[in-house]
């Protein structure tokens, strides 16, 4: 069976790349496996069907016939172990690019939440001001101790792995935020990762399943 | 080599069994595996040493001789791919649990998180007890979808697995919140696993450590 991903209809981000099937298209590209994408409304992401492969009502699943997955994390890893090219063939470089892709959301992305909870669910609420900078102190903490790991490399460990892609779709959600500014080597890192081939597959398709979601409301 | 974990010396949740190396220690138990722990202090924790081995200077870590691990999430799914126990053999069910496992770290611990900042470093702001409501709203949700996807099984998906060790590491977090109480039968599921002798061996384990450490500081 061909691999089927699971994508928003009309993204949320308006097509900036920010949504979780990014990272599942990226890993595709990467390892060079063609893909379908079922597109899925809000409502859709509601229905018995859909809660059935995603408990949380959430994009991306995934399925190639062997396996069933949901969690976007999942996903990358099995993309990653079962075809080549994002992970490292020997078995300590592999625990090392597998702890970088829990590091990436179990680390890092929490307090990235926060913070886009904050924006999307608080800013009108009169605490917003006050709070944002406890928010994007924990932040900061996460991005120093980030920095400090690569001291200047290209990749977090050797050569470009799951634990890369997974690292740099989290912290590109933080391009508009104003905090990768004090680091510079980050902003050099998403650079990186932005020019790759794959990436730009990735984005361009995401991006015109935006477009063509934005052309049927205008039509 | 034996395989080396490493944990508080003294537990900032005071032997509650919170703290990350509880989910590693579960898991050796489970699949009934000795381990060495590495106690370290605050202080040690931000040394060199320790952040070559954990880049964000957290707890726990692991060493086996084949792999050197960080992040609860890696080292976990480690131990279950390479002892028996805890990841079912089949390949369908098995990328289920891997599903599960990342859903806990990335879907249901990340607002979990948000509220335990909220309590332990915003307590004392003037927005603390206005911005609570829309927190634990976050993870009531989480906990609904949570509930309506165990249906009233024991387990997330057949047998216990990684997946359930860590969606109930997570989730425990919440005993004393009060956001349990709605859903029975998560607080069953937790009894449940509770219930385990490889989890009362386990958290008798970081219990001994922080008895220990408190015997030091009244002696």
């Amino acid at each position: 069976m061909d691999i089927v991903i699971s994508a928003f209809e009309q993204s949320p981000d308006r097509g900036r790349g920010l949504a979780r099937d990014m990272r599942v298209r990226w890993a595709l590209e990467e390892v060079g496996q063609p893909y379908e994408v079922r597109l899925l409304s809000f409502e859709a992401m509601k229905e018995t069907s859909h809660l059935a492969l995603q408990p949380f009502g959430q994009i991306p699943t995934y399925e190639d016939g062997e396996v069933v997955l949901f969690e976007s994390g999942a996903i990358v890893q099995h993309i990653a172990d079962r075809f080549e090219g994002l992970m490292p063939g020997e078995t300590r470089a592999r625990g090392r690019a597998v702890s970088w892709l829990f590091a990436a959301l179990n680390s890092v992305e929490p307090p990235i939440l926060e913070l886009a909870n904050a924006r999307l669910l608080e800013m009108s609420q009169s605490w917003y001001a006050a709070r944002l900078p406890f928010v994007e102190e924990r932040v900061t903490l996460r991005l120093q101790q980030l920095s400090n790991a690569l001291q200047g490399q290209d990749w977090l460990d050797g050569d470009f792995s799951a634990g890369d892609l997974m690292m740099a779709s989290v912290v590109i959600r933080l391009k508009s935020s104003g905090l990768l500014e004090p680091f510079p080597d980050l902003m050099d890192y998403l650079s990186r990762c932005e020019a790759r081939p794959a990436y730009q597959r990735a984005f361009a398709a995401q991006w015109a399943v935006f477009e063509a979601a934005i052309g049927q409301v205008t039509k």
